[in-house]
């Protein structure tokens, strides 16, 4: 009698599978696609994003701090699709063979909640941090940028020297970092890519006469990556790797001379390089200058400082640039996430007919 | 030469795998432990944690509203060990097919901020809703219960009825839906669990002398499934269904004549039945019942309402639960979430490699 009920099977139906992403899928995914070519093409969805920015919901990130590190949460909505990224920060995981950042993240259809895609983000994390880096470049920098410094020389380097490369084709690099096998390692994974690069023996060697000084350092503490008196007139900073409460990596007073952009401003106020500042200096939204709303540059002789977060619509739009590009499971394998009874009220009985 | 620098493979390496319990193999664990055991040990787990409640990071979920539902994240953390839940609510996704409610959810080591578990949470948010709800019961119903009222014979009615049962022993139900088939389908569920049953012919009928009385609805707006006249003295209410803003299931008249037991106070005024309430009406937190700092019934003659709308902990004793059932991969698989380059430095030289 049960089954004249209950006539269907217990296999997972239409609705219950979710295609996944994984590590191994996303880097077959950015190699086919080019990862010069991946990252220019994520800019270009990021830059979308940030021109109809009012049309998102936005809100700071969920932090739950620890000792160790940072776990997050960072959701956002557009209306029809939602998506967050769980990331955590954990300075200290390198020396245990681990990474400081990893991260996954979803989308979600807004109509039903249903889950549409599932995916690994610590590399895609890099790949938007670097394709946000460029895009903000291409906006502040100096049109005639030729050159960069890279302060920092970890896991993030080499995505942000290419993003930029493919944006503003700046192909001159001086490298950075306290640990010289850091910049070896640089070093050599860029030299196939043809960068013109010189290994500096300092922070103040690296940026000397750089067009564009991004630093990407990794401790979790106020540092002093920058001073005062290594940034000269019309360079263009982004300051990637302070990104959390107590974390910063330029002098404060570098920022009092800078004309300072950022991604989203309560959000920056907290974690970026801005929190060394009152409350009320004035900082620019990136996405006004993107849509034409506020100036950028207004001189080559400016210093241009983009504050940069990271925030929930990058990541919104680099999981949608994804999720296009899946090519009907070329690159994802669907996961078995959501119950999916034959009759949605009947979840329980979906159960007991799965022990039969 | 760079084969030199990075002579390891490509592969996933160990920290690189996460292991995950799909819809399957979730129900496959809960056939094995048995639903009704599951919900039993499950209740232990969510009664251990309220009584250590002050030792967790507690915040109201974060919301996003649209007009066809909600999409909510649910966080928490011990210190040790963090989790987190993604949950929608779309009432109108019967209609397609779809699960009123579906979920994920996962826990990752505070220390390193890495996942550990990812798992399938529709049907195990179902299952902890139940075992909840359980638990309050056992602490706030007369003693010599005997009788459940459901009102709602949805997804979750069920599970209910069999964790009531589990921990108290209620063997005698009357069950009513505004929809015959709902009642139909969870009759004919529980019929071979050996519960005495009785198809009410209204919301009336079924609550008169029931000594539990389970509202547990799904729709998304200020209903009224009992009103005033209907509840009587010494009864014990479970207000399942009401947990979100503009969703409510009692007349506000029988909130004012009951002792009203909350989850976490903060997200309870914003999403439960208290919302049709002042702000400063008074409520007490059912950990603090658990953990002897407050009591719980004053009489028999009582009438106590746990306003119930799932908070973070609860997911997180349920995850930790299953985690701790999956018995070394016979209830999940391994996902490869998480990138795990040789060097933690070397993500670009893991995306490099891997191509080859």
């Amino acid at each position: 009698m049960m089954q004249s009920i209950h006539p269907k099977s217990a296999a997972p139906g239409p609705f219950a599978l979710v295609p996944f992403v994984s590590v191994a899928n996303m880097m077959r995914l950015v190699n086919a696609v080019g990862v010069e070519v991946f990252l220019a093409e994520l800019a270009a969805e990021i830059e979308a994003d940030f021109r109809r920015w009012p049309a998102f919901d936005k809100t700071p990130r969920v932090a739950s701090h620890s000792v160790e590190g940072v776990i997050e949460l960072m959701p956002t909505s557009d209306g029809g699709t939602y998506g967050f990224k769980y990331v955590n920060g954990h300075p200290n995981n390198t020396a245990g063979g681990r990474q400081t950042v990893t991260a996954f993240g979803m989308l979600a259809d807004v109509g039903t909640g249903y889950p549409v895609l599932l995916s690994e983000m610590t590399l895609l994390t890099a790949l938007r941090t670097a394709a946000t880096s460029a895009v903000a470049a291409r906006h502040l920098a100096r049109p005639d940028v030729a050159s960069m410094a890279i302060i920092g020389n970890g896991a993030q380097a080499e995505f942000q020297a290419l993003a930029v490369r493919a944006l503003l084709g700046v192909n001159r690099l001086s490298l950075y970092d306290i640990d010289p096998a850091a910049t070896a390692k640089c070093r050599s994974n860029l030299s196939r890519y043809g960068f013109d690069i010189i290994t500096a023996a300092s922070a103040e060697a690296a940026v000397e006469g750089a067009d564009i000084i991004t630093t990407v350092t990794a401790d979790k503490r106020y540092a002093t990556i920058l001073t005062d008196n290594m940034v000269g007139s019309g360079q263009h900073l982004n300051a990637v790797g302070g990104d959390c409460p107590g974390k910063t990596e330029l002098h404060r007073d570098i920022l009092l001379r800078s004309d300072i952009f950022v991604e989203y401003e309560p959000q920056t106020r907290i974690e970026g390089e801005i929190q060394q500042l009152q409350a009320d200096h004035a900082v620019t939204e990136l996405w006004r200058v993107i849509a034409g709303e506020a100036m950028g540059r207004k001189s080559a002789r400016d210093i241009t400082l983009f504050d940069s977060v990271g925030f929930a619509t990058e990541d919104f739009s680099a999981l949608r640039y994804v999720r296009r590009k899946l090519n009907d499971g070329e690159f994802s394998q669907d996961l078995d996430l959501l119950a999916d009874p034959d009759d949605p009220r009947d979840l329980f009985g979906m159960l007991v007919r799965s022990a039969n």
